[in-house]
């Protein structure tokens, strides 16, 4: 109660329960929540449960992953028509993948433009997670801006759920702009990644707000398996690129903002910055992970601005419990301006992502296997690779014991085309293609990312295409046979397949 | 000579055949040049000359296409190592494909940005066309700005071509700004297509100048087609599209400044709006061609800047000799600008760009003949499609009397990708994919664009591939099945082929 400051709403306080009636079949919600972080505890929970027992299809807009088993549950219990714009949940990607759940996957700067540009998705409702109510009525959020603020100002009604688990301290740590539909879009002043340019709150019409709930339960968890041969043998190779990027004068020894995605490889490779030689760095990042807060504590990083923190239960415990010696040193922002290629090509953000594969001339999978089964969404990786100073996709070279090379003729599915691709990298080295035709691109590849067991096979491939001649040789008969044989024969080994036939 | 204003430069003026000799093997030149306009029209061609009686492998980086036969000469001659960012010439594409010239493809709104990131590529001579040189010794360009600012700033040497075959009002049309390099980028405050940001010239470092020469050579005519029925028909169709956006309120009928690629359709397109219900248009675009005009003839139209202005005989014979009437509507900028993500999002282009192929997903090739031959190269069309308010994409839905289909299931290369493309159209009609999931996006693809010879084909591909599920259903074995057909037996048409062989 003491964290409402805005009187009007306490009448508007009631049971998660309840309020979860307030959504109707085939409404629209737009939902706090990005990597998990700052989504709704207990309403949508109770949404997905109702589902359970009554007619519910809805359209779910989200800023990225929502925690727990939300998703999942919404997914199982039939209560999603459409979801949008990000995913990560193997449950709900099941049902996608099933032709049971519609899935639009967005690069996710640009969802809040959407909303404004066409009428498909008039908000109904939109559930935001709340740190606490000013005395305007206007919500601090908790642990992500994501897109609430878009779905605030557009939505009919607003639920609020205000999480007591987080520390007071949270407020000051936001800063939100809406900004206005073309034509009158305003610059977006951001010059360094500290700089504010909004309010610490998201500013909302207090009329529309139907329910006030409470809880306490946290966010759920992030799980970052620790680094591994692998992972560090990419990071190193990332360190080594750059350490000789500033040796020759291209960069300083505090780069330029950093951007990392989310997962095991990207916190790993971010990790490795404390050993580095790099000083005075900063981050213009969507999500910040535990590597952000090692980097905090190792002393190299010195700012961080994202549009979420998601960390594992130990980091939480170490960040929350004393959250003023953090509190100066990051900035949470909508994620259509932590995203915003405005913003990230005036910074010249190093946008280090991962791939699911790549191929011999430089596109980048970030989303399907095999080219049919949506995995996670793109998120915010093509906002940054296509805009930022450097765009570099890192990925292991095999998998499943050498039975899957993550380097193939042509990838699957492009979610990233050679246009926005400057570094690729595996634990077997790194390729730098800037200024690389197609055909300079697949030696360098083939030479410096691919593992010795697929070396040949794909030295094999780009040969053989390369005498029947064009600007990016592919022998189209055969780009997919890797994936098609995978598919019935367990590897994407030619000669294994070979010598199993004698 | 009176378009001399600097006394300095009088004793370096010399014909275009010495100038040529500053050339040197292995060098990098950076010209002018963007679409044909405001290229070298005596130096670069007595380089390629050279290059019949002497070893020339130069590395070629321009603005956009050149005019003449000057890529097609360089190729011929074997002056070409590598070309980028942009071409568009046959001949020289026959040298791409057969790997005789390495080429870059790339969004032309970044070749700036790269100079500035990477030293492989030190320009050794800019050569660069003038209207004029001020009294400071700077340039004033012609009908292209391009990446000619950048060129000259990071060129040893400076040759400067002055053409008197434009008028001298060209002078003032000019907004030339220099980004610097992250982290000192500065805001570009570009807040309408007539914002004026910079100056009228390019500014230049006196001394590098090493020679002057002069031509009356104007730029090589842009040959388009008139309008045919399908193309009127694809402009019929996006121009009710858009009627509707205004009539539903989501855009106003001075709509949002719009880009228009180069070509027969993209000029077909842009004529339509003369006859359209909209007013007081803007453009903020990389090139001008003749629709421009007539639109400004027309009233419909009252700002356009651009990179460049290409136009046909008749048109430049008009503008040219009243271009006072034209001067005040129009602005020329350098294509980091015209192009840059920052400005086309702020200012929520409607990008309209032509494709060589798409797919039932909304994948876009731009460039690529059956995924391997490299046609013209992406140009600007990335830069307005992944930023705009709108990404527009036509091309005809079949062509060669029906024996090839311009939507495939899968497109053979991808330039742009699902999560850039809003609209896609065909004589056949319009879809409006935004918001659509991929299987949705099919169906309406399907529907709306295809031609009705490759409908079923089309319907029976995603229906036995939505059978065996997947977010983006495809069947990889026979994913290319089209292309590779129509190589095999000159057509896409499977029953065709069937009725063929009984």
């Amino acid at each position: 109660m003491q964290r409402i400051k805005y009187q009007a709403y306490i009448d508007k306080i009631q049971s998660p329960e309840k309020a979860a009636l307030l959504i109707k079949n085939h409404h629209v919600l737009g939902v706090s929540g990005f990597t998990k972080a700052g989504d709704s505890k207990t309403v949508l929970p109770k949404v997905a449960e109702r589902a359970l027992h009554e007619e519910l299809k809805l359209t779910v807009l989200s800023g990225a992953s929502l925690g727990y088993d939300t998703d999942a549950d919404l997914a199982k219990n039939g209560a999603l028509y459409k979801r949008m714009p990000f995913q990560a949940d193997p449950t709900l990607r099941k049902s996608i993948n099933n032709h049971e759940v519609l899935y639009v996957d967005q690069h996710l700067g640009q969802t809040a433009d959407m909303l404004q540009n066409i009428d498909t998705f008039k908000i109904d409702v939109a559930i935001i997670e709340a740190l606490a109510i000013t005395e305007e009525g206007y919500i601090i959020p908790t642990t992500s801006v994501g897109n609430s603020p878009i779905f605030a100002e557009m939505a009919d009604k607003i639920i609020i759920e205000i999480n007591g688990s987080f520390p007071k301290s949270l407020a000051g740590i936001h800063d939100i702009k809406l900004l206005k539909k073309q034509p009158n879009r305003e610059i977006i002043p951001v010059l360094q990644s500290d700089t504010k340019i909004g309010d610490p709150y998201i500013k909302i019409n207090p009329e529309k707000v139907v329910a006030i709930v409470f809880t306490e339960v946290p966010d759920s968890p992030a799980i970052i398996s620790a680094p591994d041969e692998k992972t560090t043998a990419i990071s190193g190779h990332i360190l080594q690129f750059l350490d000789k990027e500033v040796a020759e004068g291209r960069l300083t020894e505090s780069l330029l903002p950093l951007q990392a995605g989310i997962g095991k490889t990207a916190n790993a490779i971010l990790s490795g910055f404390k050993d580095s030689n790099f000083k005075n760095l900063t981050m213009y990042s969507e999500v910040l992970q535990d590597s952000t807060f090692e980097l905090f504590d190792s002393g190299k990083l010195i700012f961080a601005s994202a549009s979420s923190i998601t960390i594992t239960e130990s980091c939480a415990e170490k960040v929350f419990n004393d959250f003023d010696q953090y509190k100066d040193k990051l900035m949470l922002r909508p994620q259509n301006i932590s995203n915003a290629a405005e913003v990230i090509s005036r910074l010249g953000v190093i946008g280090i992502n991962t791939a699911i594969e790549f191929d011999i001339y430089g596109n980048v999978n970030s989303t399907h296997i095999s080219g049919t089964k949506m995995m996670n969404g793109i998120g915010g990786s093509g906002d940054f690779a296509r805009n930022g100073y450097l765009s570099i996709f890192a990925c292991p070279s095999i998998s499943k014991e050498g039975k899957i090379s993550h380097i193939v003729p042509m990838v699957s599915h492009t979610d990233h085309t050679e246009h926005d691709v400057d570094i690729l990298v595996t634990e077997q080295g790194l390729a730098d293609i800037r200024g690389l035709a197609p055909t300079e691109r697949a030696r360098l590849i083939i030479k410096n990312c691919v593992h010795p067991d697929y070396k040949d096979q794909l030295l094999d491939y780009f040969e053989t295409a390369y005498a029947l001649g064009g600007h990016t040789p592919h022998i189209l008969q055969d780009t997919f046979s890797w994936h098609t044989q995978l598919k019935k024969h367990g590897t994407m080994k030619m000669n294994e397949l070979a010598s199993n036939h004698f």
